[in-house]
């Protein structure tokens, strides 16, 4: 298993991006996040396909933080079943990764 | 092997992107898709770097499905060798991966 | 270990983020490369999250040169610890990889 993650999430304002990206930073739950978008999320719902507009935010951090970092997500998001999924990294600069363990690890 | 991932691919227009992402959620080969851009492409071309305004469509699936999704998508695509890439989805919320297999499976 | 890897650098500035995509596709260690932005990029830094607004570089490349492609983007760098982080390709067209091989490689 990797040692460190990118983990995803989808929201519908760049407000509630920032904030959700803010909240995991300040609980020392990922090292960084990045929000991006607007985005044209294409989905389908009761039947048909449906296009919203929301923003992403993708968040770096050490797979053993992956549980907590989930957890917290669900109880900060407004949807009831947002988007969180993880990919592994798999190489890295030893720099990088050495800041990403450092800054989500508590002191 | 991952039994979920994210499947990228690129295209040259926004409304070209749309059509990538709708088709394949009408066709129930992905959950749901987003499209982003536009993003700056570079690529080396007959001896030099060339860079080209792409627009990027990323989809949700199950591995299960992702013979048939990279099918479609070579099909539906108007590029002769289409980006199509797959990255392994790891850890994610159990309740979001069971919308994503419920989504993705014929009823 | 995955032959093919999707490599992701951030940096400050936009033609900043165009001239690390083209350097490395220049070099033939990448087969192409993806420039979007602005994201905003939240972090910690001496006891506070801030933000900062990035541009993202996505590189698409073959597992054996990533070595080298990390070298090469440290040494085009302007951050101290840049951030380079590598997720797997487990899966894609067999004529795109085809393609990545051969603009990886050496003529």
């Amino acid at each position: 298993m990797a040692e460190f993650l990118t983990v995803l999430t989808m929201t519908d304002s760049r407000e509630k991006a920032l904030d959700l990206a803010r909240g995991a930073v300040d609980a020392r739950l990922a090292a960084c996040a990045q929000v991006g978008g607007p985005v044209a999320s294409v989905y389908w719902w009761e039947g048909a396909t449906e296009t919203a507009q929301e923003w992403q935010v993708v968040f770096k951090t050490a797979s053993a933080r992956y549980d907590e970092l989930e957890a917290h997500l669900k109880g900060a998001h407004d949807y009831e079943t947002p988007e969180i999924i993880a990919t592994p990294v798999v190489r890295g600069s030893a720099e990088y990764l050495a800041w990403v363990t450092q800054e989500t690890t508590a002191p």
